[in-house]
């Protein structure tokens, strides 16, 4: 990634990782994309959260945890605003060949630190998705992790440029709507917000656990649900999420088009104007 | 992987790759496990066919496949017998941040060499597996390669490992049987042999292929078909194939008892002949 600020391998300087680690080989182990806007790491507790539950999850030893809140701090110190703060975590450096972890590997912690950059203003436009060919899998054990075996979401958004398209939505195998190919989707209808539920498929982004949390302080009903791609389609309104690209409209999926963003922008505006 | 004999990162000596690599980051590139016998890479054409359809499949450019028959027949020259070659391609280091690529990356290939074993003989009498909890991807553009993204694989061999099991038998969404989470499967029944089809799910492995070749030249007919998993225990013999365990009889799957390994010897005894 041309254009990093520093790479820190368990805390020491590198731009270099062990070529036996797990997560090379098998796509064994964790991320977080956090954004440091005026050198606070933002929703810092959520993406920490997340992180120790995926620990939790895959059999990978958590302990370094207690440690990596310092670690940032130090970090985002010197942090131009905006900043993006990547945090990968992997099972470390295998311990004999094979896919099954022994059980005795030490953990490997690559944080590094990125020049950010504003969300584009065209954007407030809304953005095209298109729907992606491939299904994502039914996998409740790694459902909502945001894990390093992302192939089918490389594939996807790429899927997206080559359409023209902002990103891909991704359906489950059961036909059911999950989630963009690098973003949470809502839709408004009937007086209310949707989302779906990522206990089968999906990552469970942080933008998307904010506004299930701060809809009602805005009077908004908001809810994890099963959503199809017809019940998508006829919303009166679609938006997508990360911490990145902040809430975006959706202006076209296909050849349906979505006239509102209403809700989009209200919730955009407050989600700015949280502190951290 | 403690006793690598040597690691190779775009054909220099060295143990470490840049942190950036899109292999890390997002599971992002294929790789191939061979065996050297008698400082022979076994199947060598059929590894490198794989490894260039997947290169096409997922955009990583494959002008480096040019050489990598020259590349592997240096390290080899010298490997113990027997031993193991792993080939591992990544999309390279990234141009930009974010899971889709940009199409200026530069492919990044790790070839590593280790000491082989042979398979034990305890395996000879039939093997445990237990049916993974979570359901493989329906995802034909992924299907059959050999990539990187094998998260699901790590944790379902977890499972069989937790369980006292060989392997782990892994699921389509549809509910059909694809293959082990570290191996493929057939299945002998009706004077037939049956594998799943690797092109919803799974990947194409490479003895898989040469089972599927030399079937013939034994008088047995054998056949790729959707396999249910009503069907594979109602078989009168299940093996299990990858070129590192060879062909292995199952004994049981869950409660279900597996008599007869005639056909997988048979095809093990011709396998183990071939040139190469």
């Amino acid at each position: 990634m041309t254009g990093a600020l520093g790479i820190w391998v368990d805390g020491a300087r590198t731009s270099q990782v062990p070529a036996d680690d797990r997560g090379l080989h098998y796509g064994d182990g964790l991320f977080e994309t956090v954004i440091v806007r005026r050198r606070v790491p933002r929703f810092l507790d959520a993406h920490l959260a997340r992180l120790a539950q995926g620990c939790a999850r895959l059999g990978i030893a958590g302990d370094f945890l207690a440690g990596l809140r310092d670690e940032i701090r130090d970090i985002v110190a010197d942090a131009p605003d905006p900043a993006v703060l990547k945090i990968l975590v992997t099972r470390g450096s295998a311990t004999r060949r094979g896919y099954a972890p022994l059980g005795d590997e030490r953990p490997r912690r690559i944080l590094s630190l990125w020049p950010g950059s504003a969300p584009s203003a065209s954007w407030a436009d809304g953005v095209e998705l298109v729907v992606a060919n491939a299904r994502l899998a039914d996998n409740p054990g790694l459902a909502g992790l945001k894990h390093l075996s992302r192939l089918e979401n490389v594939m996807a958004t790429r899927e997206a440029e080559q359409a023209g398209a902002f990103d891909a939505l991704m359906l489950h195998a059961s036909g059911h709507v999950i989630s963009g190919a690098m973003s949470n989707v809502f839709a408004w209808s009937r007086g209310k917000l949707r989302t779906p539920r990522v206990d089968r498929a999906g990552v469970a982004g942080i933008l998307r656990s904010v506004l299930l949390r701060e809809a009602p302080a805005l009077g908004l009903v908001a809810l994890e649900c099963e959503l199809t791609l017809a019940e998508l389609i006829h919303s009166d309104e679609v938006f997508i999420t990360n911490v990145r690209i902040g809430v975006v409209p959706v202006r076209r999926v296909g050849e349906h088009r979505f006239p509102m963003n209403a809700i989009a922008q209200r919730l955009a505006s407050h989600i700015g104007g949280l502190d951290a």
